[in-house]
C-alpha cells in the first residue's frame, strides 16, 4: 500500500505495522515540505479536511473535538484556578481553542516548531485555527526545550499536543522534556501529553509513567476514543506537583450556563472520571515497578 | 481500493463509507461461500488469524477478548444468579467461551444459523473455538426466531453476538427480534446485544433504544474499544425484564481468587462501570424521546 492510491490516503508507520486506517480523498489541497516535515492537507469523502504529517494522521474535521477537548479539559478542570497555560505543538488551533474557553486563563503561550503547520491551518482547518487572534493568545514559532529554558516557574499547566515518537516530536517523549516542563510550572502545576495508544505502545507508556514518577508525585493516564487516530483511541499523561490532585475526580464541574458557552462535543464530567478507568490488559501494566496504583479509581488496587 | 490488494485486506462497507481498516496478510487460510454468507479466514502479519465474513472483520486473535469479555460479562454480572444462557449467533466461540467461565451458568445454549462459522473456527480460531466441547454447552444449527418461539420463559440471559445490519443478521436489529427474546427471558432476566459504534451509527442506536424503552422497563448502553471494529469501538444494547436493575452497577463483583480463574485481559469493575458513560454527542442522541435518562451513572441527567 502507498500513502495515496486509487483515491485513498492509506496510514502506514512502524509505530502500528501490519495495519493500516484509509479514508477516502476527494481533492488534495496542500502538499509540501516544510523545515521540519511532510505536510498534506486532502478534503476526504466523509472526515472533511484532513492534516497529515509526516503521513500520520494529526486531525480530521469530523472527529478532532474528542481528542482537542479531552488533552485541554482534563489538566484544566484538575486545577484549581488555571490562569497561564503553555500550550507545546498544537499548531492547528484546536487545543487553544478549547483552552480559551476557560474565563480563568489570563493567558495562553503556545510554542509550535513548525510556522508551516499553522499556515495551512488557517487556511484549511478554520474551524480548529479559530483562536490565533484572541487577545489571549501569544503564540511563539519556537522549539519547546528552548522556550521553557527561559520560562521556569510560570505554568499552572503544560499541553504537549504532540506527533508521534518518531520525528520533530521524539524528544518530547524522553524524560529530558518532563523535567524542563517541571521547572516551568508553578507550584501546583499540572501537566498532560499526548501519550499514544495502550492497544499499540504499552511498554512506551509503562516507561514514561515510570520516569514520570521519578518526578511527579501525582501521576496518571486516561485516554479518549477517536476513530483516526492508530486503533481508535489515544492517551494522556498526567502528572502534577502537587501530591493532592486526584485526576480522576474534576476539581471544577461546570454549571448549565457554563456548559452552554462551552459547547462540548466529547467531554462530560462523567466520561472525564471514566477516561482514567483501564481495561485489565493495560491497568496491569500501567502499574508503578513498586506495586503503587497509577491512580486509585482506576480500580489498580484490586490486584494488590 | 479491493478487499485484498497485495498483501493486505481492507475492509470497506457501504456502513462506513469513506473508511477503511486493513490488515497485512501473511497468508489466506480459508476462503469459501457458506449457504448464508462469504467465510473467510486469514492469517495476519500482527493479529493473528482474523475471521471475516461479507467482507467484514468479524474477529482477530490479538483483540478479540475485548469484544467477547465485555458482551458477555457485563450482563451476567449483572443478573444476580443466571443459570440458563442464550447465545445468538457467536459461531466463532468467544462468547461461550466467556459464558462458561461463571459457575452459576448450569447450561448454555447457542444457537448459529451457520455451521461453517463453527468448522473454520475450530481449526483455525482454537483459543475461541475452546467450549464446543463443554458438557453445559448445547449448539444449535438453527435460525434464532425459531429456537426461541419454542423456548419461551427460559433465559436469564441472551446474549446476541451478530455480525452488521446487512445481510443473514439484519433481522437481529429489528424490533420483532427484541419481541421473541422478551418472551424468551425468564422474569427479572437480561439482554446484551451488539450495538454498533456511536461514532458512525449514532442513529440506528437511538432508534433500537427507542423501540427496546416500549418493550423493556430498564434499557441502556455501553461501550469497549477494540482496534479491528470499525472506527475502533462497539457498543451494546442491555435491557432488563426487571425495573431495579442498574446496569452500570455490577451486582456481582469478583474476589481475588474468582479473578485468577476468569483470566480476564479487559473486563473489570471498573471498566464494567466506565463502559456505560458515555461521550457527550452520544449522550444527548441516545437520551428518551420524553427526555429520560438512558442511564443514570453516564451523566445524562445533567442536561435536564
Amino acid at each position: 500500500m502507498n500513502q495515496i492510491k486509487d483515491g485513498w490516503f492509506s496510514e502506514l508507520s512502524e509505530l502500528w505495522p501490519g495495519q493500516s486506517m484509509s479514508l477516502e480523498v476527494q481533492e488534495i489541497l496542500f502538499n509540501e515540505k516544510s523545515k521540519y516535515q511532510n505536510v498534506l492537507v486532502f478534503k476526504s469523502k466523509t472526515y472533511g479536511n484532513v492534516l497529515v504529517l509526516d503521513g500520520v494522521i494529526q486531525c480530521t474535521e469530523r472527529d478532532e473535538f474528542s481528542y482537542q477537548e479531552m488533552i485541554a479539559h482534563i489538566p484544566l478542570f484538575c486545577h484549581p484556578n488555571p490562569r497561564r497555560v503553555l500550550v507545546i505543538g498544537g499548531g492547528d488551533g484546536g487545543v487553544a481553542r478549547e483552552v480559551l474557553k476557560h474565563e480563568q486563563v489570563e493567558k495562553v503561550d503556545m510554542c509550535e516548531i513548525d510556522e508551516k503547520v499553522i499556515e495551512v491551518s488557517k487556511k484549511y482547518l478554520p474551524k480548529m485555527a479559530c483562536s490565533f487572534d484572541n487577545p489571549r493568545l501569544s503564540l511563539h514559532i519556537q522549539d519547546g526545550f528552548d522556550f521553557m529554558a527561559k520560562h521556569e516557574g510560570t505554568y499552572d499547566v503544560i499541553i504537549t499536543d504532540s506527533s508521534d515518537p518518531i520525528g520533530p516530536a521524539s524528544s518530547l517523549f524522553e524524560k529530558r522534556y518532563y523535567e524542563f516542563m517541571k521547572k516551568a510550572l508553578r507550584p501546583g502545576g499540572v501537566l498532560c501529553s499526548q501519550g499514544e495508544c495502550a492497544w499499540l505502545h504499552l511498554d512506551l507508556i509503562k516507561n514514561m509513567q515510570e520516569f514520570c514518577r521519578t518526578l511527579f508525585p501525582t501521576v496518571s493516564y486516561a485516554y479518549t476514543t477517536i476513530p483516526t487516530y492508530p486503533s481508535g483511541q489515544i492517551g494522556f499523561i498526567l502528572c502534577s506537583l502537587s501530591p493532592d490532585v486526584k485526576f480522576e475526580e474534576p476539581f471544577r464541574v461546570l454549571s448549565e450556563a457554563e456548559k452552554a458557552k462551552f459547547d462540548l462535543r466529547y467531554y462530560n464530567d462523567h466520561i472525564h472520571r471514566a477516561s482514567f478507568c483501564l481495561p485489565e490488559f493495560a491497568r496491569k501494566v500501567i502499574l508503578a515497578k513498586d506495586g503503587s496504583e497509577v491512580n486509585g479509581a482506576n480500580g489498580a488496587g484490586d490486584s494488590k
